[in-house]
């Protein structure tokens, strides 16, 4: 019989409500014949300040056990930036070698956008998760003083950016529109340009079917707002898709709605997904927090594991939910959402 | 007796049709008694073409000379990617030191805009132009091959950062609502971050009248989309700078409108003007370029070298123009546009 060993990482904030809502989603859609285990973990801000921990190596090896991870949100204000970004979000990733950071972007009915005339969109960002700017290569000299120094190195190998881009053309190909964007700054950033160009189209003539084009990080934020529909898919570096996956999730609806998954494809570590949206702490413990993220990457993650269909059940559901969500009424609880996509997927 | 003696580089593409507008505006703008000298280069891609040579030692040697630069557009598809940048635009911003890239992003009346009602927008982006990822630090190993590496390196310098920290810090004091925001992404690239972040907060304590946020690059697109009146005054990296005032020219009708100097406040050596937006050979030699923004990037250079009734009266009369502008009627020619422009300052 079927099985699924998940850890749990609620974090901070609103992440112990959404994460709840996740699993809620996740029960209910799940066949009666699929073993489902969940172990929390206590990781973030309180446990930072408890212990001064942000990912004990014993944590580490017991998280490298389960199929998959899902996290709701980690950081908090009182903590200071970088620490549990670089001790635990970023290390997770790296340590899992998560090379693929999926984040679909669509804007689905109903839903408020800051756009005029609601272009459609519906494009998946395929962002590289292990290197560029990311790898904390760097450092500063003389820090504290009128002559300080303070350098980051982006990191760049052909073996990180091929598998990342051959990744970007099977998801492209196996799409509809069969449209892969490389989006860089390889008029600025020549060497890693010239990496990332080179390899692409190596690889774009393995895969004649898919139309592919170039575009510098700048004209990409232009084309987010003006012609989103022009849009499929996307491959691009760590910062770049960073910047972009946000600026994604505000014209899709807010960040409230962006899933996402820090995936390696081999199987060889477990992958992770997580809603794109903070921990929020304004709001958190009020029952305010859109889970429909959190969901999302539920999705994510069953697909992942090679649940396809009760990925699309879910997808649906959040669709049809959010097309019936009525903007007049009052908003509805965590919960009450929670609640309203189990029933819908279950059903 | 008064002079201005300005060097101007048409370039490439709608370079030289918007130039010519730009200089028409200026002509009509300046008083009298102002004895108004240009002397033109011939620099960009047909040069690259002809001879091989992107900016000889000559060249910028004569530039130097000058009172300030007026640059059109530079770049060609036909040049390789990276070839123009670094040999002729950065290459200036460089060897001028040209450490404040100014960059207004405002609403105009009567203007198009991807936004969906209308936010009130009016802001300007104090881009860092001599530092971070764009000094042309790195390299790459093994290039070609399956082993490459690939680096490219950020480096930030207190002296470079408090430099423009400090000019923003006198542009927001200058400001109705004297607001400043820092922009990086201090959890991730935290040696630079740090830098940025402790210096901004240093300069903060010397301008108790500005009120100051700090935002990841991330977060900021979101806001740009969302609420971007919440912003006056911005400070940032180079590359965040790119990426941002690409999007906010988005959002504040398109590049056509977007201005921009790359300024040396010391006065050491000529500043320069030059829209935003690239060559557009697509449309080259067809009269249907909007020299808008070169004619604002007058403006600014006005400011710069002292004449600041004559740039208000630039910026009033684009104000104007665009607020008669009838999106119904046949879109006007690049002449046409310069004329009217031309007119209105000169009465
Ligand atoms: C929290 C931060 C480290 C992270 C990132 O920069 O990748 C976040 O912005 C994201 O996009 O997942
Ligand atoms: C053309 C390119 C080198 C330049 C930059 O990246 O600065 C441009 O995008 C700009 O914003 O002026």
């Amino acid at each position: 019989s079927r099985s699924i060993d998940l850890a749990v990482i609620p974090g901070d904030g609103i992440g112990q409500e959404v994460v709840a809502q996740g699993l809620k989603v996740l029960n209910a859609v799940l066949p009666q014949d699929v073993k489902l285990e969940t172990k929390e973990y206590d990781l973030g801000a309180q446990r930072w300040h408890r212990t001064g921990e942000t990912l004990p190596d014993a944590e580490l090896e017991a998280l490298r056990s389960h199929d998959a991870i899902l996290l709701g949100a980690i950081g908090d204000p009182s903590v200071p930036s970088g620490v549990l970004e670089r001790g635990l979000l970023l290390k997770l990733r790296f340590a899992f070698d998560h090379f693929i950071n999926l984040r679909p972007s669509k804007l689905f009915p109903n839903t408020a956008t800051p756009l005029a005339g609601r272009p459609d969109i519906d494009f998946v960002v395929v962002r590289e998760g292990t290197e560029g700017p990311y790898t904390g290569n760097g450092g500063s000299l003389r820090t504290g003083t009128p002559a300080e120094v303070a350098t980051e190195v982006s990191v760049n190998t052909a073996y990180g950016v091929e598998r990342v881009v051959r990744d970007a053309f099977e998801r492209a190909a196996a799409r509809p529109r069969k449209k892969l964007t490389l989006v860089h700054k390889n008029n600025v950033l020549v060497y890693a340009g010239h990496l990332w160009k080179n390899t692409f189209d190596k690889v774009a003539a393995e895969y004649p079917q898919v139309s592919t084009d170039y575009l510098h990080v700048d004209a990409a934020t232009i084309f987010f707002v003006t012609q989103p529909e022009r849009f499929d898919v996307i491959v691009t570096d760590n910062l770049f898709g960073d910047i972009l996956t946000d600026l994604a999730a505000a014209v899709t609806g807010g960040i409230g709605l962006a899933a996402s998954g820090n995936i390696n494809p081999t199987g060889a570590f477990p992958s992770m997904f997580e809603p794109v949206h903070g921990s929020a702490p304004d709001i958190a413990g009020q029952g305010k927090a859109d889970p429909t993220a959190t969901v999302l990457s539920v999705a994510l993650l069953l697909r992942h594991l090679g649940y396809e269909a009760e990925a699309v059940r879910i997808e649906d559901a959040v669709s049809a939910d959010l097309a019936e969500r009525d903007g007049a009424a009052a908003p509805r609880t965590t919960d009450q959402i929670g609640d309203a996509l189990a029933v819908r997927v279950a059903s």
